[in-house]
């Protein structure tokens, strides 16, 4: 891989970002997040792009659609996370490496966000350090796109 | 607040009312309960407007574009109650008052649908008193909006 | 039905309302649901009367007796709601019409709380508006009343 | 029924058969099978019509809209099998004959693969046969049409 | 023993046998069942005395105070069966024998009328025969305290 | 039903009755109980015959067969009575009435002896009264036969 | 494989079908499917063999001979599907390639009936198609055995 | 507070104390229990009243009308400890400081008696000393009301 | 104890041992551990009988007739292990001393072979050494009846 | 026992006490409540000695070697009382008495901490009165060792 | 393997074999077990070495650095049998085989005992036998290295 | 925060990393990860000082007194992951921010490994990207250190 190219996927309700509940997610938008991805995409050459939906359909589509334009994804897929079997399947079908992304730490939330449904198909999984895990997602992914 | 403004959002399969399974959601059509819920609205001097959508992310956009033009929801999520993680996280993220309403009483159908994920953020909860689970909820919103 | 009664049955602790625990049950008081329920029972050309008892036996004789005097039952049964087979009983052998109303929302409070004994027999539930869940509930029982 | 039409649904990611995890789902593309039941069809004097969708809502809406066009329908769910109360409703609601299908043994998967939302309901389940499945199922939901 | 004397106990919403729910409990009411025990009783050479409260404390006083005035009982919990740690204590503390009896068949019924918390400390139990279940839980209290 | 027939069915190691374990299963053997079955259908008029077999297929083999020579029975099925669903299915089947009987107080031992599989067909069901429990089941199901 | 041999085997009660229980079961007789059977073997060019036991040994035995005399199994094993760990073994013993099949829709009966040891390791399962899911069953390891 | 005021408050069938189970609760009757705590009162500077009651509403009713004439309470609920919604609601309702006692080691008993619903309120509990959790209690109430 | 006797009982699919799955199950046939056991035996002065069976009741005859002329048992009851009550009273009724074995590591196989209704019964339990199990067992059972 | 010893055992982060998280555990120090406890033995004329360790087996080896030096026991487990066997099994083992403390009200705390391997096998358990649970632990320890 | 080297690991509390709870783990100390082991040992031409550790980290250690001096582990966990993940991956690690034993029947006790962290990892397991325990798990243990 | 100083910290086996089990934790051993983790610090001007322990109480000593040399933690606890109250309740205590990380993906092994007791204390959690977990840890605790 030369200067790879990674997907970031953003699911439901992450468009409002920075927005609202900011003592949960802080006050970082997601234009800032997606800026500062391509940011640090440059750095480690890397060519980043980032999308957000909220409909489930949407992100499965992006997933098959990734192996043609993409060498990874970093996905942070909000709450399909914990519901998504469709989500799942779409990674499991197209086999293409993806590291999951969470912003707040979802292990101190409710019960029913301590389960994911695409962790144990991640390349690696980065939970709770705000706008950084998206950072952390993405050096992650780039490391493992390299060490293959 | 002078004259308010509710929105009525209506999930998966709603758009069926009155013409399936009439032993167990009666026979009212879902532009009957609009109507009523309109010329209720008018006699409690709220703007009441209605949708309906089979689409888990039409319904997270449409709450998440509630704010500008509403002042609270009515939701009879349908299904989605007991699975949608999004539309949680939508009334979470927006922060809009809502009420949940159902038209059949769950507690007396499928053990799945005795637990619904939105319950715990709502305003308020009506159930089982077929449409007028509606106007009771119109009521209740009102109530509340008028209350702060 | 011309002018119908209600018998509005109030379980264990309800007495305290407006003393205790303001924050989560409000500063109205038991007296002044009584007399908005009485209000409201006139403007419905419906006769209401309220009683509340904190023995789960009362309340069985209460729900036994009611069908000679009364055509409905409003009815919070408080903690008993989550423990009385007995009260489920004797609305199952009795058979009048009732509605359940709980003035916090019990979703958002601990685990127990969460399942109702009574609601599968009602003909309605009514969940978290505070004192106004009285006020819809009354609704829904004259509703369920007229339609017969 | 003369000549009957039977919808043939697949839900998310059976756009990907053949292409994609040929251990797991075989190499015969959906095409192909869509190619073989029509096929079948025409040997059993039956008119077969094939979709694919990976949104839940077009799901949904395709059933709601299946009985003015066709008597039957055959439905390989995908992951939406076991989330999806939504088309669970939609089946509940217009009450359409319907067969479920599944090219793999789900049973021989993950534990939450185990589980379906829609057999219940299902006029006959058909599991694991590979696409074969597919055909015995459009054989079944034909023959419960014939002996209606 | 020579003409031994016997409790018989009803729980909450006996009273209204034979005039509720004749599909579930019968058309015989709890005075003709009274009427057949204290027949039986002498039939049996045995003085049977017959109660019914709906009150778990009142039947919790009627158990302390038997052992005064009788050698065993037979009870019929009714709702209590299911919920009362107190009547199991009850049993437990004073010692007397005593047989529990149902009229329905519990097991056929909701899942929380399956369980007993007296069933393990009982000298026997007789379920589901209808009427006749005093009759032969009757004759079973009288073996037990005959053969002692 | 003049002088009706009842089979008296008994399942695996209830052959040891009497000679083993007498703490939990008392001394009386099977050939006591079963002399004391038919003396006390004599008394009732009724025909009792007594079988017992530790295969779980020829006690089905016999239920199946009932029906031809008997009017109902009695079954105590031992350990058959936890993990059969096959004999539960053999009455679904044949739809003879029969009770269910048990020597000792299943609910007093472990924990997989308190589910029977068996019960919610039954017409009724006797547990804990030792040899005296078949005795009462026959009463039960003599009383059952005439009350048709 | 010529002209292959396929063994169906009945468990528990399926002797029964078409006698009893035909809200359940229809009123096709054990004999007429054994007949139906037959004669599709006939247009597969298949010679099949059925037989019935309600003992789980003798099915073990006829799993454990039939490789010597048969290229597949269609089994329905009616009330062992849910219970029998030694049926379980014998086909993972054998290692012979066999269909499950279940006339009634198991998904739409009790809670013990929606699991079964066997799917797991079948070539395919057919589930509630009447007396056709057996059909189905043949069509399919018909198939699975000319795919070899 | 100088000499303040404990309620003692005893639920069911503590009225049996020191007559029946010994070996379970110990000869100790209730009325030499009540002398030793005032007894020890005295050496404490604290009025001590003591009650007991059968009746859950009676308990309920004592706890709502304590922080009149009590600073704290020391309450042994004994089978309603594991029951009662209705007296952990009347605690959280008047909010008076208290102490859970328990003669016996409840966590060596029943599995069900190893759940308190008082417990998570209460300002200290004692469990398995005899009679002497009593007299622990009631140093434990005192301790924190002057503490405070 | 001189010359004592020992029963080797063997349970279902054990007669295919070395035929079938020797990965599970190794190589060595019944017949070659029988063997090996009888000359163990005669090397411990213990005379060893040895049989099969896959018929539950089968199963439990041999145990109801094992006292007349054995000292204890060495079983290995296969599939039996994890559903048959039958096995575990059979050996609760009759008292004779016996030994548990399995050839495979239950505990790395599936989960419902991870519970064995037998052991808390046995004298002992040998699991996962392959057909050295069975001599495991052998010796250990000698070594109780020596010991007693 | 004239003056007898008794040991007071501290489990991990017990010596954090005082100078952490005051506001769940208090602003005491572990010194200061050792002091106290000497100061209180000398009261009750008993030899206090206090330990603390961060090592379950440290605690293990204390307990082990406790009856050589002590007569009783006062520990509290901290975070190893949820998840400790090893010291479980050393208190039944050398069969010394002891009680079990805690500072914090472990009820109203996470849910693992609800349940205490030790419980069952103390002679007491004091819960939630800050560090006066280690007072009303020695008076309780004393008091059983006196009463022997 | 000519002379192979065992090592024998035990766990807490062993250490107090044969002086404590006799009714359980009998009276044979643990170095009268040793002596046994040596002795078999020699008999078998296998070099064994004991060890016992109160203390899990000493646990790891001593499985870490076995494989440079032994070539097998025979290990009684004691209490870390059920609660030490950390002792399973310190065999996962290292790799060396391993044989379980435990001196009394686990599974006739507590519920926790009967679920064992290490067994799917072990060559074998024995249960139940008393000190023959370790007896046969050399025997295992040798077994398996000889057959390698 | 100038030149931060932060404590690598690994638990039970992690000392055995590239020596064993390469396909589960890679080929890197510990040494060369603390090489890099160094390296890495050196880049981001921080000192990195790494130790590891198989005992619980030794991290437990550890993560007490590191407040006093290090700002924040990056600790991988292995085994004790999953069973360390202890490793938490230090944590608790003692406030540093620390980060938790994992070689392997813990959501792809056994059941066990999927819940961590000290995840929801985390300031952050990095899973499943080999030695690379430690590196993107390291960056983690540095962001959340330079952002206070």
């Amino acid at each position: 891989m030369q200067h790879g190219r990674v997907l970031v996927l953003n699911g439901p309700n992450l468009n409002l970002l920075g927005q609202r509940e900011p003592d949960v997610y802080g006050e970082t938008t997601l234009a800032q997040i997606d800026a500062s991805l391509i940011a640090l995409g440059r750095e480690l050459q890397i060519e980043v792009e980032c999308r957000q939906s909220n409909h489930e359909g949407e992100l499965v589509d992006a997933i098959q659609a990734a192996p043609e334009r993409f060498d990874g994804i970093v996905i942070n897929a909000g709450a399909y996370t914990h519901t998504s079997v469709a989500l799942r399947d779409a990674f499991g079908g197209v086999g293409i490496p993806f590291v999951e992304v969470h912003i707040s730490n979802v292990y101190a939330r409710e019960e029913f966000r301590h389960h994911s449904l695409l962790s144990s198909l991640a390349a690696g999984v980065v939970v709770g350090f705000g706008p950084t895990s998206y950072m952390l997602g993405l050096r992650g992914i780039v490391d493992r796109l390299r060490s293959r």
